[in-house]
């Protein structure tokens, strides 16, 4: 049994048991019940996820999953490939902004080449290269089967690794010019919605762009015509390496029964690709931000996800991951050291009763 | 001239130079142009208030303001008065939501009794009682002019003890069993939409309960015919003391050009107060969360403020704004301590040229 299969073997339903302890716990606290909405959410899930009572987080880890795409040829981004293993250097050197937001959240950063298409021979860059990125999917699939595989298995191993090192909250994260195009085909996969409703224009292309990206995608679904009931198939022809890394660091987590806060659209897409493959994950999965690419919605409402933070924000990384984790961390202290009525000698009011 | 005139001639205009030194130091960071969206928009904000360059925040403060108002007679509330005080004690003692997100964020708490019903007798609550809570506005005015300044006032000289102190980050916080009340009818008064549309559930009131406010809230408009073009009077006639400390800490902060962020629903009336008696406000507010409250994005909408959590939460206390103080100092160490393009040696995109 490869990796893979083992791994989607050991994602167990989440324990309700916990979770019905964690909801008498908070109904007990001083608070009108229900009143802390999403950070009451986020307690029952992680109780779910890890049991009940909860602890701190010891060890908060962004893992930032990076790959180039083929289909760059076809004008999609803004920005030139040379970029994706420079933004590397600049996250690892702490001067991008998931470097800042993960240091100011007590958070490490973990950077993986699972597809870049240059060398990265840097001490601090994990190799788990796959191919030296995608191939074009507007003339062929992105990557072969094999390839695809192989890409969610990087994400499997990096979260047992960092879970092995500790890590009790991961972060997805990654870095790709051009992923928003195979992010919004598969997201074109999966939703019924016309194309010029998911596709965005990512971290700033021009109309001509936008118009050039959606004709990408178009072609790319005519030619390769994936199947939504394979994920895996779909990841292959439409997708990207980072993206199935980032799937697979998803279902690693959840295999670990550690919870995973998903950053935006092209983490997202990665997310959307897990659930696919094991629907138990979305149990594990935490949503952080709304992204200004305008799929990123209809992407988390397909997951059953729903986001905490509306900052306006496209620029992938980790960003968001990063700053809900302060959210998250908020969660847990709040069951932890907030008093119930009775130790705070509160009244209670008439829904409390 | 009083403390409140001298307050509001101190107001000054945000410094246009700083926003746009400020401005030309984001576009410069490795980051596509805006990407940051709400976090770029908080760095300008911060440099009209603060000047540029911005330095880290050392001293974050949630002021909270306790309250009693005579219309819970009405039943407008789902929890007894003698809640006012026994949360507040709680705050203090460390067992209340805003309790422990402060201290997840780093920030003090300091609790004032601006009109509390009940003595509150305690070393660490700030007693700046002005009446022992409001009258019943259904029946006559909740406060008279002087009652009502005297409030603004408390706030004022909040401001300046705290930042005398060092407080170089506010926010807003209250406590006032029924308070929702008074912030729906604030907003009736600048809202052409109807009651029904307004008027929430506040912490837990059951349908009847909801229409016994609505009722008062009429009631108390048609008797003391509040005029939208005098918002002390406003204040007065259907506010709260609380409300009023809160309009009063942001006149204050701002006289000083320190930022303040703004809680939820009361938090939010009162800056819709401070932001009729001085428009200038506005640029020294930062909002935090958008509340399950109804009126909440209408109020937050006729200020020009836009919320960056959505996280359900409808507890007030503070505890969305001291959330919020972590993505506010995630801006400012964004600016300080991202590499530019030429730093990190990243090519630049297409709309970074």
């Amino acid at each position: 049994m490869g990796t893979l299969e083992k791994t989607l073997k050991n994602i167990g339903m989440t324990d309700s048991k916990a979770i019905k302890a964690a909801g008498r716990k908070l109904d007990s606290l001083t608070k009108p019940k229900g009143s802390l909405g999403v950070l009451e959410d986020i307690v029952l899930k992680l109780a779910g996820i890890k049991g009940f009572p909860l602890t701190d987080f010891r060890d908060k880890v962004v893992v930032i999953m990076a790959g180039d795409h083929g289909v760059v040829e076809e004008g999609v981004s803004a920005f030139p490939q040379e970029v994706t293993p420079q933004m590397i250097l600049n996250f690892i050197n702490g001067g991008a902004a998931v470097s800042v937001f993960a240091r100011h959240v007590g958070a490490r950063i973990v950077c993986v080449d699972v597809g870049v298409a240059s060398d990265m021979d840097h001490p601090k860059v994990i190799n788990k290269k796959v191919m030296r990125g995608t191939r074009n999917m507007t003339k062929g699939p992105a990557m072969t089967r094999q390839e695809a595989i192989r890409a969610l298995e990087v994400g499997i191993e990096m979260a047992n690794t960092e879970i092995d090192k500790g890590a009790d909250l991961l972060g997805t994260g990654e870095m790709g010019i051009g992923n928003t195009t195979p992010s919004s085909a598969i997201l074109a996969v999966y939703s019924n919605k016309p194309l010029e409703q998911l596709v965005g224009k990512g971290t700033g292309l021009n109309d001509k762009g936008l118009s050039l990206k959606i004709n990408a995608i178009k072609k790319a679904i005519e030619l390769n015509n994936p199947d939504p009931n394979d994920p895996v198939g779909v990841l292959s022809k439409v997708g990207g390496l980072e993206i199935g890394a980032i799937a697979g660091l998803i279902l690693g987590a959840a295999a670990r029964r550690v919870p995973v806060v998903v950053d935006g659209f092209i983490s997202t897409a990665g997310a959307l690709i897990a659930s696919k493959i094991e629907p138990r994950v979305c149990d594990y999965i935490i949503a952080s931000h709304s992204s200004e690419e305008p799929g990123h919605k209809i992407m988390l409402e397909l997951i059953g996800l729903e986001p905490m933070l509306y900052t306006r924000m496209r620029l992938g990384e980790g960003t968001g991951a990063a700053l809900a984790f302060s959210i998250v961390e908020a969660s847990v202290k709040m069951i932890n050291e907030m008093a119930s009525f009775d130790e705070a000698g509160v009244s209670k009011g008439t829904e409390n009763n």
